[in-house]
């Protein structure tokens, strides 16, 4: 995509790699109070809140496997990087403090498109007051690879794991299901048209929500700030990155419980619906295994039922059962099917 | 070099994301008091010593940039990852504790491959007491990335960092330089041989030294616990991974000083200027320039000087100046010349 910029372009090379941290790094702020040395030294030095625990989570990203530069704009990719990573932290109830960003990048890109990388990542760091520490940035033999790490706190009472659902709790989710897959589809179908006839205009409007969905998903920060005001502690807590129904049997294996799962209740943005409908895929499919929605699922007591019922922002799914009963879906007909972990997955999309 | 191998071999494919990570870590021990929870969540959760700092550090390297399988054993790799990382958490003085692991790979590796890269991770973890609590395993388009994050704790007033070198301060080194730099170059060599000759069987008794200080470094964790029983405490300490002359360049910028250092003080192993011997190289140019020695540089007040003195571990190689002094050697024929930055760089290299 940068072959055809007008722009003038700068090669990495004349900055030499000291040279290009600084330069991409230079406009960078500390904004927590834990951050006692950021970037510039062999490590960032933090001050944590003696009273907090820290949580520390990575993801790699990998052009070809997990994003593809011809629809994904740096700035936006960059955004996104780092939502991935927040996503983790925030499915710990945790703040998110701190992040070190490294990257590996063939000399096909110039200096200007790193600029676009890192002004989305700075971007994501302002808006989540989350400070860049460190990282490292080095040539790739061929594509662009982002490694991030991200460093949080949470008191101890009040961190959510994983294996921590119990028999009786209800499943919660955040927000709606599958509009960033769909999203994927949408930017996907135009690349091809795009191919065929490179004059045609994508027209994107009728999926507007989808594709802000895959190309800037924002960390559900709100939501463990509204479970905090709601006075509700989740009993366990996974983000929804590989879909729905495989984060579902995470929490369920991990927490040695079943659970059922009411298909009518998955919620659905009606964008999701009517583009289903135009591709003619099953939403319910769609909702289960999208993946990239980036949402928070968690369990609570049913004792807090009444503090999330009527939340727009939240929807009660189903419950955790006995281990012995399975992962169930209870469709629409009132049929009971095994729930089956088909998500994105970004070993096995290369088969 | 695995086209060759002709033991059973098992796709990465048939064990998918989740099975790959459980498979390669499920032997991993914690050691650590502050790791809560470590591989198998979001994020893992850390709880340190309420009385010292976090420190954080990260590091990627890239197949064809910073390492050649076709003489990089998978598992001297692995440790080798680790150690750089490790390197850079002992030059803040302080402990290591926790590493998060990320691994892109291509599916031309067996994931016998992957076995063999984690036993090298998990034989340095436990050699150095560190846990491994997190990390991501994708795929690659192209070669393998390793990235690797390193944390560790450090009393406050203990944390050396690189910008608080002061005027008549003393340089001092530990262990000796620019033998993993000669290790590549006869591992290169042999590799051109190789490619001539198939059948000829590599003669490398004579570089023993060399050729471990590239494929096997240890992190100088062991030079921290010498230097606070000496009671000594570092004005300012980077590690030496780019060259020792780039090395104190840093230390002298950030701390907006100057120096002098001694050709005839530069700590040569015998196999060092044997092989600069052989290859015709300038030893004084490899020691400043080679790289990857992983070795100790810092400064300390003159008062110290005889607690380091004949330590046969450290060496005083030079002292700070003031700023406008700049950074300089002073030849073996007592000549005054400036130091350059001409350290290994992965950037550069590619040029």
């Amino acid at each position: 995509m940068f072959e055809n910029k007008d722009t003038s372009r700068t090669s990495i090379s004349t900055l030499g790699e000291f040279g290009l941290i600084d330069h991409l790094t230079k406009h960078f702020k500390i904004a927590q109070k834990s951050t006692v040395v950021g970037i510039g030294d062999d490590a960032a030095i933090l001050d944590f809140n003696t009273k907090k625990q820290v949580v520390v989570t990575t993801d790699l990203l990998v052009e070809g496997v997990h994003f593809d530069l011809s629809y994904m704009p740096l700035k936006h990719l960059g955004y996104k990087a780092v939502m991935v990573n927040l996503s983790d932290v925030y499915a710990m109830n945790a703040e998110a403090t701190q992040i070190t960003v490294s990257i590996a990048v063939s000399n096909r890109f110039p200096v200007e498109a790193l600029e676009e990388l890192y002004a989305g990542i700075q971007a994501a760091a302002v808006t989540y007051k989350v400070d860049v520490v460190g990282g490292d940035t080095t040539s790739s033999t061929s594509g662009l690879v982002i490694s991030i790490t991200a460093l949080g706190q949470v008191a101890a009472e009040k961190a959510t794991r994983r294996d921590t659902a119990n028999e009786g709790d209800l499943l919660v989710v955040s927000g709606d299901l599958g509009a960033a897959y769909l999203g994927l589809q949408v930017l996907e179908r135009e690349k091809q048209v795009f191919r065929v006839n490179p004059n045609s205009q994508p027209d994107l409007e009728k999926y507007t929500y989808l594709v802000e969905r895959q190309l800037k998903p924002e960390a559900r920060k709100d939501i463990t700030a509204l479970l905090a005001e709601l006075e509700v502690l989740p009993t366990s807590m996974i983000d929804v990155s590989d879909g729905l129904s495989s984060e579902v049997i995470h929490i369920c294996k991990k927490s040695n419980v079943g659970c059922n799962l009411y298909e009518d209740k998955l919620p659905l943005d009606p964008q999701v619906i009517n583009t289903c409908e135009e591709f003619n895929l099953d939403s319910t499919t769609i909702a289960l295994s999208g993946g990239e929605d980036y949402e928070l699922l968690f369990t609570i007591k049913q004792d807090d039922f009444l503090k999330v019922k009527a939340n727009p922002h939240l929807s009660v799914i189903g419950h955790i059962t006995k281990e012995s009963e399975g992962t169930h879906l209870i469709t629409r007909a009132n049929t009971k099917i095994p729930l089956i972990a088909r998500g994105w997955n970004a070993m096995e999309e290369k088969e």
